[in-house]
């Protein structure tokens, strides 16, 4: 029994990795993709490749009748997607659809367990945005997602897959280096000041963010393997509610006025209209029953981060 | 200045075409492509191309710098779109992707009028559906047209058309033939007993339906011809509500005793189940605030099918 993650070189795949590894989900093979070869990792149950997925037949070579469980996790992000219109379409669209094609032809149920986006959503929303929100992306990347959401259901319906469309909430703190996701900053005003490094606040003080820790997403997915049929359904993770300002009085307990001196705000409207597009409150409720989880307080999202990017990689 | 019909050879474009002729619509060519060659009409502005649109290449060749409007009316309906996923797909989805593609590439700007379907709507519905209602197709046809209404807003949001996603309501009465929409039942309801025929419907008497005559949705498809610029939004057009218990009381009234009987009931639960999955009520307002009509009731949607097709055809 195999299991497959697309991106699975990027840092959420790899955390993802490293939990399945040490997790009771029973498999044989874990199999990490990504368009630059994935770090290995010490586990004979692993392979890595390094490919292509937008390039024809990749796709349907991955999946055969003993895959159990794609987690498609390669995308390009936000920004990216906007500045490379052809590329957003053909990764975040095209391929999430090569796969599911792949999977509909290898054996009809595997479990595909696809991430989405609070980018889904956009323009004037209600206060607590629901499971019956329209979805109403105002970017490309959204607009992707939310047609990608709309294929993983009508295979699911059709039986052609198992499918489970999460929208993930802004991830804090993403360790490593800024990517091109309008949401970067949330991560830097946290990862950077922690290290001594100066950092770019492009919003103002009062924007509401959805977060969860990267620890915290990993989990979820790991329910995401074993939840009964999934019939295709989008559900919203669960979350907490910030604002960058919060964020700020928490770095600055955590690290001091000198962090805190170390965000510098430089107002960038481009992405301020995107992230503040996005909803800063969504309703847990169905999330929560069905067992996915969220962070307790912003602190143990900083905690998190300490403990498992700074102390693991220092 | 050019306006394209795609579909233009089916009973909706020909109906378009003749009122685009018959407008106040400025325009030097009228190009009708249709997978079959389309029937001629006797105006020197009408050109009729027999095309086949999913070809590589097709859409392109369609385009130029002086086309101005694109009507996109040509589709899988929804049972053939059930029944035939992958050419679903390819007509619902990728050619009107190849379309705004091609559209973007001669000339940014151009009116796109996409004809979308209260199939993107299902499972449990508010009482009255309205434009905060969340897309929940239970179709590969309604996750079609909810996808393309994406794309259509996506590449207007970039500027690359201006796009109009127009929500048709079930039409009735559509002349000719019974097709594969999962509707299809809902004209032959009055189509074929006053005309003699015998016809069935699947249906129960309660099922609540929202209608519009072809007349009406050809007035509305001529005033988003010229409609201010559309920001790819999505439209519900107005419509009425009856329950075929309604509409077979007026079959009634309009051709007596010997036209109601000649409507057998045989249950289709698939049928049902899709049909059911619409709307019966849609809120008109914000469709209604642009100029966008509806029938006034359904006995003057009979009476306009008397007039425009039996007579006209006799």
């Amino acid at each position: 029994m195999q299991i497959i993650i697309t991106g699975g070189g990027g840092f959420l795949g790899q955390k993802l990795a490293h939990a399945l590894l040490h997790s009771s989900v029973a498999f044989s093979e874990l199999l990490l993709v990504d368009i630059q070869q994935p770090h290995p990792l010490a586990d004979p149950r692993v392979r890595c490749l390094q490919a292509d997925l937008t390039a024809p037949g990749v796709a349907a070579s991955l999946i055969s009748e003993r895959t159990a469980v794609v987690y498609h996790l390669a995308a390009i992000v936000s920004s990216h997607a906007e500045q490379d219109f052809e590329l957003g379409w053909q990764v975040n669209l095209d391929t999430t659809r090569s796969l599911l094609e792949a999977c509909r032809h290898a054996r009809p149920g595997i479990r595909f367990v696809f991430t989405s986006s609070l980018a889904v959503y956009g323009g004037p929303l209600p206060a607590l945005v629901d499971d019956a929100t329209a979805l109403t992306p105002t970017s490309s990347y959204g607009a992707q997602k939310a047609m990608a959401e709309l294929l993983v259901n009508d295979y699911s319906r059709k039986g052609y897959v198992d499918g489970l469309a999460l929208r993930l909430p802004t991830i804090c703190v993403r360790p490593g280096k800024p990517n091109r996701a309008a949401s970067s900053f949330v991560s830097g005003l946290i990862r950077e000041p922690l290290q001594g490094e100066q950092t770019i606040c492009p919003v103002s003080t009062d924007l509401r963010l959805w977060l969860s820790s990267p620890a915290t997403v990993v989990s979820n997915f790991l329910l995401a393997a074993t939840l009964a049929k999934g019939d295709g359904r989008s559900i919203n993770l669960p979350g907490i509610s910030v604002t960058v300002g919060e964020m700020l009085d928490a770095l600055t307990q955590v690290g001091g006025q000198a962090a805190r001196d170390r965000v510098q705000f430089v107002a960038d409207p481009a992405i301020e209209r995107i992230v503040a597009s996005w909803p800063g409150r969504i309703d847990n409720q169905r999330a929560s029953a069905l067992g996915f989880v969220a962070d307790g307080t912003f602190a143990s999202i900083i905690d998190s981060f300490i403990t498992h990017d700074l102390q693991e990689a220092s």
